[in-house]
């Protein structure tokens, strides 16, 4: 059967779509891809899920009518994914949504209790779509007292599980995350979390001293010199050196940081600053592994996932930390990095219909393995 | 089957829950109310609340972590309910959450686009039930083209349709809306509407000038003298002749709408303000039966439920504005006026999990019947 998943990352690069085909669940689940799509998000909502993320900026009035927008936006692109394939509604199964995260907060603050807010009316999608939707899966977990994050290591072993290697799945989003699945364990043996900054402050930092949206290919920063007070400065972020699990987002390395970042170092020049930032998020990957990966298992390959996959500086940085480990991309294997999170969410939302547990306790913490997720059915029955 | 209803409403009463056996589904449903309880919110929650509904007090990290805080509430009233009545929570088929409404824009306003948000996660509710939950009613009738508000006609229409009366019910919570019930006619002919503020005005002003919650049993409304310059004042409010269908809340007659009327009026004694507050919402009433609804129906009954039932001064000045009508509550006729709504969203959820439709669109101005609402699974599988 046919399913369409749906991303919209921390970056805000765009609204992922992946158009599926998937049969049978669990460790026999078969999936394939059959297209994938990026639908932009028009400026003027992306400057509005910036303000909803915020916590001076945000309010219920925003946040409210933006949860709609979203679902209208969602339902869109799964359209476009559907034309584009040349695949009608009527064909689609159901539709696997992650919605946008405006906020999480993994531990209590204050007055403030575990949470996670991710918006995208599910039941827009569904209305707009006449496809059922399976939405907002990191709110169970939490309540079993996971960190709501990652989700993807279960999907990960369901497609990389190896009895020959120890692997680690890289994603580099807005938020870098790691899982590693060691050879011939069954899930329980899988643990992963965030390792920090993806693209997030690269981006952020593109956007405010080049006013381009991204260092496309990572050529700028392949053009700077690291500056190692700087980097020091980066690398003592209490973050990076903390336990797993360990989940962080926007409020931790989003626009405030890299106001107070290029505020302290405006003497610096831009590409010096962007290579320096580069080097930091491969350096914090690296440290990670170092510190709490390959101190347990014998890590053969590294595969890297999402957009940085695509950032060549970036990557060489990264092997240039970890020089006995084998790093590829997903594309250099032959699958689709920029479909990844998407195609996820489809397996995960396979598992809810199917009424299986998806999340991995040993990657969230939570208590023990719930099924994630709820189900707005088709609204209009057809006869 | 057992079922249980919850409902907390913008008067912040406290969290109604309504334990039912309910069999069947449509015109055959037969339902049973077993326990009625209600929970009161912690003040600080109520806090809360309060500002997770304001434009200006609300932000991003107060309604993530409310959404979860009030799923914890919402499953302790379920279990409160549940004990009361010596039922265990795995003889309970389902949960109905309605949610607590923080904000709701049934017209575009600005950028902002027709929206609604109830929170109070499911998520939460199910995992610490292990019960399935059915919720987030209101926004597939938005998606839909509808107000998404109200949706007690389906429910009226189930209990209370008949060959013989033409029946209006008045519910008095925060807000005020009513339901017709032509006699002998089919769910076509309903009609609903939100008439105005129900206790929201009167409470707030009980609140401000006696530090009480609520006028009880309208005592101190019927010792003060009404105040005409006021009531006339408040009468030119544009939402009393606006046309059905129509909705309001807490952003148009809430804290801000009180905070104006206290200031302008300072010279008036308390209890006149009070008299004249209860005043307005009576005739707030009457105006809209005499403009939209008895120049259509020979209107027979008028069956008041919600808390402002309990107001005798709010009922005798209804009495005297419409005196050709019978006036009863629902407890008059044997039913709960406390339950009402929480035992609606028993037959909405319980319609929903029949795949069946359950909003009215000549009440809320919906393109079409839809089922409402997504289904939480029961996250923990029982072997």
């Amino acid at each position: 059967m046919y399913a369409v998943g749906l991303m919209s990352g921390t970056s805000l690069d765009g609204i992922d779509a992946a158009l599926v085909e998937i049969d049978n669940f669990g460790k026999k689940t078969k999936i394939k891809l059959i297209e994938f799509i990026t639908t932009s998000i028009p400026l003027d909502v992306k400057d509005e899920i910036k303000r909803a993320c915020s916590e001076e900026q945000s309010s219920v009035d925003l946040i409210c009518s933006l949860n709609f927008k979203l679902g209208y936006l969602f339902a869109e692109a799964t359209k476009n994914v559907c034309n584009k394939a040349g695949i009608t509604l009527e064909n689609l199964d159901f539709i696997a949504s992650h919605g946008q995260t405006i906020y999480h907060l993994p531990k209590s603050r204050d007055s403030f209790i575990p949470s996670t807010l991710q918006i995208g009316e599910p039941a827009i999608i569904a209305y707009e779509t006449g496809v059922k939707v399976v939405s907002n899966f990191r709110v169970m977990d939490m309540a079993s007292g996971g960190e709501g994050a990652p989700l993807v290591p279960y999907s990960e072993y369901i497609i990389y599980g190896s009895d020959e290697e120890n692997i680690a799945l890289q994603n580099i989003g807005g938020i870098g995350n790691v899982t590693v699945i060691p050879k011939g364990g069954d899930i329980n043996s899988i643990f992963a979390f965030d390792t920090g900054p993806g693209n997030m402050i690269i981006d952020e930092v593109c956007q405010r001293l080049f006013k381009l949206n991204y260092d496309e290919d990572g050529k700028i920063a392949a053009n700077g010199e690291i500056q190692n007070d700087i980097l020091d400065d980066l690398m003592s972020h209490s973050y990076i050196n903390a336990f797993p699990p360990k989940t962080t987002g926007r409020e931790e390395f989003g626009q405030q940081f890299v106001d107070e970042l290029l505020k302290k170092y405006n003497n610096k020049k831009p590409e010096d600053i962007l290579s320096t930032v580069t080097m930091f998020t491969a350096k914090s990957i690296a440290v990670n592994y170092k510190n709490f990966i390959m101190n347990k298992v014998n890590l053969n390959k590294v595969i890297i996932g999402g957009g940085g996959a695509h950032n060549k500086t970036l990557l060489s940085y990264l092997k240039n930390e970890l020089p006995n480990v084998s790093i590829v991309t997903q594309d250099d294997i032959g699958l689709s990095s920029d479909a990844k999170e998407a195609i996820a969410f489809v397996i995960l939302g396979n598992e809810t219909l199917n009424n299986n547990f998806s999340n991995v306790p040993s990657a969230t913490g939570a208590k023990e393995k719930v099924i994630l997720g709820n189900i707005t059915p088709n609204p209009i029955r057809r006869v």
